[in-house]
């Protein structure tokens, strides 16, 4: 079958850990990154050869280490002496390159693991992204490195760069730039190819990467734990990451949590979110579930900036080089066009940005500035007056950086080009400098050909303001280094055991429900609906009848006169072992709220939605990482399109959203129920007279057919 | 008040038509873009005021007709006799700079049609985009031209470039390029600082535009018409529009539909679409409606490509100068990195285009070309060993696009750089060009630096084939150009009169609605309930009272029996003038039919949306222009979220479909009614059992309050 072709490349499932293997010995990352001397095994005399890069640069561009190229065939290459195996360099290596083919890696990291290398870097292809045999051979791979006490990076990579100490360990093309600089921002990610485009952009923008990683396969060193080291390093600013697949959820938070911790921006271009990029990547695509939203939700938690394309991610990282992260999303927008300034809040209102207007005070300033056909609310338009009567311009920008209504200052220019350019450009870089570092961050949108206008960019760019050429890409940026909705851990409580269906857990929760009991007697039930305010919902007991309503099988609204009468109706029915006596729900808003147990090692999420049909037609949801305080909780009803009926609409009541909230949060405790699939409750009834009641409820355990969907172990569902 | 700084600047206000002014006469657009004289009035001896830019460019870059500047201070301006007056010129001009202060542009303007001008460009700012003062001097400049027989282009505009007749009737910035060539891009918009970065970038990527025009403040000129002469223009292959507002609807319609019927690629960016977009250029932001729905759906009609930035604006223009438009929305996906197709393909997702797979033939034919560890299904990735061992590259392309299931090919290459990178370009010019321009469009990311890839990007370039840097901004512009549902105009039924309320509306239209008839007799009451079935919704006409059902007004499911008695208790109710006795309503699918009659002169919409309660909160609606067929009413069905609830769900079943749109169309058909505002149907109750009722309807007139909010004249609502 041709697709197959497509699913050996599948990234999430040659990235599978060694489930058997061995735990990784602990590797010291400064050694690597500045190992004290590199052997290359392998190492080519073919010049042609991409793979003769590394040996090189390492020996003509200020590599400081030992560089021991390793090859029986040859005494020297490239004016270094050649050794014939890795036995034979005295004192060790710290670093081994295995410029080898598939079938000879794992003989090379065994031989590196006795030369006492902390890593080995494979190159070569060939390995679980072409199938099963190549899958054997990964695995064989590990095994000797367990086996010999090294790591492995990749196989199927591009190896490392690091600036500082001059370590050319990877053959990309980018890496044939002079690259002599180190501007604090570091990539690491799987796909060689998408870091070699990062580089070789950075750097022909000035912007040379701090340190580079290409994990590959992930056979041993995930993305993860480079990233741990590199957001650690006080050379990097600002780490960006490339993901194909995220096979260590727990590496992925530790990342972002300690990132966070240390004040370094980490920016992550996740591919395969969508459903049809996933199956760009799965052959499987039906049994796929997508952990989109924790990795979303665990990302926002701490901050990571997530962005959807390889220029974002770049710009993103350019931005956050220069400038704190905005605190807010509220954008101040300067322009010298009024059509620019329009544009841009357009661009602004469909992310979600503000664009709100200035303070009184401000305004009066910049009214002195801005000529009087001009406008000083938000966006302050400069008109191309002020730059022929000569400047003011740094000083409107620096107004509205200043002014305590804006979380950011966009400028966009249009037709400045030349002196005026670098003048005006100048001008902005003095007033950004003066208000410090901790004041909204800046960037620029230069709407005029890149020559016209290059000795300006090159002003703004040498004091850290970015310069973009799209109105709509300079927002998304900003959009996605602005915070974001997100929720900060709760202390779980202590798990309540699940020894029964889903009404016992709720009852564990304490959440309220319906009042109920199964009756085989028709007295008994007559004074159960006498109990019950003398009318109640009555339910044959039939082990698997689906269509309960259909198949006569449900009473509503039964009186106690009428019990007796009912239940012998019901117990008549073929199957039927009870009677279900149940309190009648009261009319109210409907809500969905879920509890997904965590997927492939994500973290369990709480999903809030409006609830009944609404839930399928109008999928009206919010998430947030599980469980949840109340506040959270209020604030996932308040994002809710069906938030009106809740608080109450065109004079409507509205219902308690304290008991609702306390209702999602008991709900939420279900994350911590040991083995939990998945928890749903909808209907959770919420009546305007405070009344709450959960009156469905659903709950699946966690089982190795989870892919194939989640299976239900008991559904309840109360009809109203 | 500060903000009335910006309501000044309100496009939307400053280009509203002179209401009392005579018909402009028929301008000759060919002779204004390509004149045998042109007069400048109040030509400079100042070099370095832009404004003697114009002159020195007509002196010396190849215009071939007549330059006459007018000045009494000079005997000569840059070489050339200046006349003291425009009388002086002997045999007249074609076309005129006003190169003067606002204040003496009406007086240029009266000396221009004088000497026979077709057009006055009037550059000066301080006119309607002031305030009130500049708007009573821009009504005289109209006044002026009227009476003097010629036109007006701006005011506050930047003129005109043609590079056919090297015309450089302008000062923008980006004249100062060389402007050699002539790309077949024509633009024409209100913003002469976003025209400009169009001119200026294009330029600076080899494609200097065709023709270009600055409308300014269309005190006379607008958009539309200089875009009607040029998408008939031979030399155009692409108009670009920039609008801010678009004061003449129908002439959009006309631009719009001239450019399909001659093949011209129209693309349009239009600022201020979005609320707080229209609050940038408004200040009476409770009052504003906006247009852009029907603005939208005009544009689709017509296959106009809108796009939301500069960057889009010139990259569709780009596109689609060398290629047709795609036939439809499946994309091809060829990429040398795993990771670069599949966050395309994600990118895709997100605008709604499809990634399918490629036929079995194609993938068998590719199988032969990629290598065993690529994918040939769709994204087709060759990996980078396809270009070490050699080759194939083009053919590989040349596959996709030859293969039925694919509308455009979207081509993806990382770091492929130097000769490989020229060797492969040419490769894929080679096909593309064999393969001929009737195939579908083919366009390439290059994701890796300008300057290792710049002699490809150039063979590319040069063969028509697009090079973007973003893959995001790549299947933005793809998604652009793609066919949107769009619907084709229908023959208006005769409009019926409106003599009555809304419900005569729509028993004229046919729709179907609750029996009904208003009592003042009690037995009459019964009567009535007896014929309706034995059960009756029964009403109190209460003239002004609002909420009827807390008046306790409203009797729902009153029996025969009951009905003298509660006729009697309504009758009772102060006020009281009769009671409405009205069949009920069976339950069903509530949708919203509503007809909105045209706003502002853009024609009627139709709204079709899930109603009852779902209308507000879930905002599930869909639109197409009024009146529509059964085809299109079908399909705004299909494209709601709520359709699974019409077509049937989870064994429910669905409404009858033919019953619904049949309804559908006769609403529409309320567009014909003169003076219409809106007439909105809701709910419009779809039963299972193939009934339908129109159970709520609201009429409102159009009336000069309009923008203030419709108003309604009948309110109508049945209360089920």
């Amino acid at each position: 079958m041709m697709s197959d072709r497509l699913c050996v490349a599948d990234p999430a499932t040659y990235r599978r850990p060694v489930t058997d293997a061995p735990p990784a010995p602990a590797t010291d990352w400064a050694r690597v990154l500045a190992p004290r001397s590199v052997a290359l095994v392998g190492a080519t005399g073919r010049t042609n050869n991409p793979m003769a890069r590394p040996l090189r640069w390492l020996t003509e561009r200020g590599f400081a280490g030992a560089v021991h190229p390793i090859n029986p065939k040859y005494a020297e290459l490239a004016g270094v002496p050649c050794a014939p195996s890795l036995a034979d360099v005295p004192g060790g290596v710290d670093l081994v390159l295995a410029l080898v083919p598939a079938e000879r890696a794992a003989a090379a990291v065994t031989e590196a693991g006795a030369a006492g290398a902390a890593l080995v870097i494979v190159f070569a292809s060939g390995f679980a992204e072409v199938g099963p045999e190549g899958r054997a051979r990964q695995d064989e791979l590990v095994a000797a490195a367990r086996t010999a006490g090294t790591r492995v990076l990749g196989p199927n990579c591009q190896g490392i760069y690091d600036a500082r100490s001059r370590l050319f360990a990877t053959f990309t093309s980018a890496g044939e730039r002079p690259l002599a600089g180190s501007s604090g921002i570091a990539y690491v990610g799987q796909s060689g190819a998408v870091g070699g485009s990062v580089l070789d952009v950075a750097a022909e923008r000035g912007l040379d990467l701090t340190a580079w990683v290409s994990t590959g396969n992930e056979a041993d060193v995930g993305l993860t734990e480079v990233g741990r080291h590199l957001v650690a390093d006080p050379d990097v600013d600002v780490l960006t990451v490339y993901a194909e697949s995220l096979p260590d959820p727990a590496g992925y938070e530790a990342l972002a949590a300690e990132a966070a911790a240390a004040g370094t921006a980490l920016v992550v271009l996740r591919s395969g979110r969508s459903v049809p990029g996933r199956r760009a990547a799965v052959s499987h695509t039906g049994a796929m579930l997508g952990d989109d939203t924790a990795f979303t939700l665990v990302s926002r938690r701490y901050g990571v900036v997530l962005v959807d394309d390889v220029e974002e991610l770049l710009a993103a990282a350019v931005v956050l080089r220069g400038h704190r992260a905005p605190a807010g999303r509220r954008l101040g927008l300067v322009t010298s066009s009024g059509g620019a300034g329009i544009l841009a809040a357009d661009r602004a209102s469909e992310v979600g940005l503000e664009v709100p207007e200035l303070t009184a005070e401000t305004q009066e300033k910049l009214a002195r500035l801005v000529p009087a056909f001009g406008a000083v609310a938000n966006p302050v338009d400069v008109t191309a007056q002020l730059f022929n009567v000569g400047g003011g311009f740094g000083e409107v920008c620096g107004l509205v950086r200043a002014d305590g209504a804006v979380d950011a200052v966009l400028v966009l220019l249009t037709m400045l080009v030349g002196d005026t350019a670098t003048d005006l450009a100048r001008d902005l870089v003095a007033t950004v400098a003066e208000q410090g570092p901790d004041a909204p961050p800046v960037a620029v949108v230069w709407m005029a050909g890149e020559d016209g206008t290059a000795p300006a960019r090159t002003v703004l760019r040498d004091a850290g303001i970015p310069v973009f050429s799209s109105i709509a890409l300079a927002v998304r940026v900003l959009d996605a280094i602005a915070p974001h909705p997100r929720s900060d851990p709760v202390a779980p409580e202590p798990a309540p055991p699940v020894d029964g269906d889903g009404w016992a857990l709720l009852d564990a929760l304490g959440v309220p429900r319906p009042r109920a009991l199964t009756s085989t007697d028709p007295h008994e039930t007559t004074v159960a609906v006498e109990e019950l305010g003398g009318r109640a919902v009555l339910k044959a007991v039939v082990p698997g009848l689906e269509h309960k309503t259909e198949a006569g099988a449900v009473r509503l609204d039964v009186t106690t006169d009428a019990a007796a009468t009912v239940h012998a109706e019901l117990a008549a029915l073929p199957g039927c072992t009870g009677v279900h006596v149940q309190e009648r729900v009261p009319a109210g808003v409907e809500l969905l709220v879920a509890v997904d147990g965590g997927r492939d090692g994500w973290p369990p999420v709480l999903t809030v939605g409006h609830g009944g049909t609404a839930t399928e037609i109008h999928h009206d949801v919010a998430h947030a990482l599980a469980p949840v305080d109340a506040a959270t909780a209020r604030s996932l009803l308040a994002s809710l399109r069906c938030w009106p009926l809740l608080a109450g609409h065109r004079g409507a009541a509205g219902v308690d959203l304290d008991v609702a909230a306390d209702a999602i949060v008991r709900i939420s405790r279900a994350a911590a129920v040991p083995g939990l699939g998945e928890l749903e409750v909808n209907p959770l009834v919420c009546a305007s007279n405070a009344a709450l009641l959960a009156s469905g409820a659903r709950i699946a355990t966690s089982s190795p057919a989870r892919h194939a969907g989640a299976v239900a172990v008991d559904v309840l569902r109360t009809e109203q």
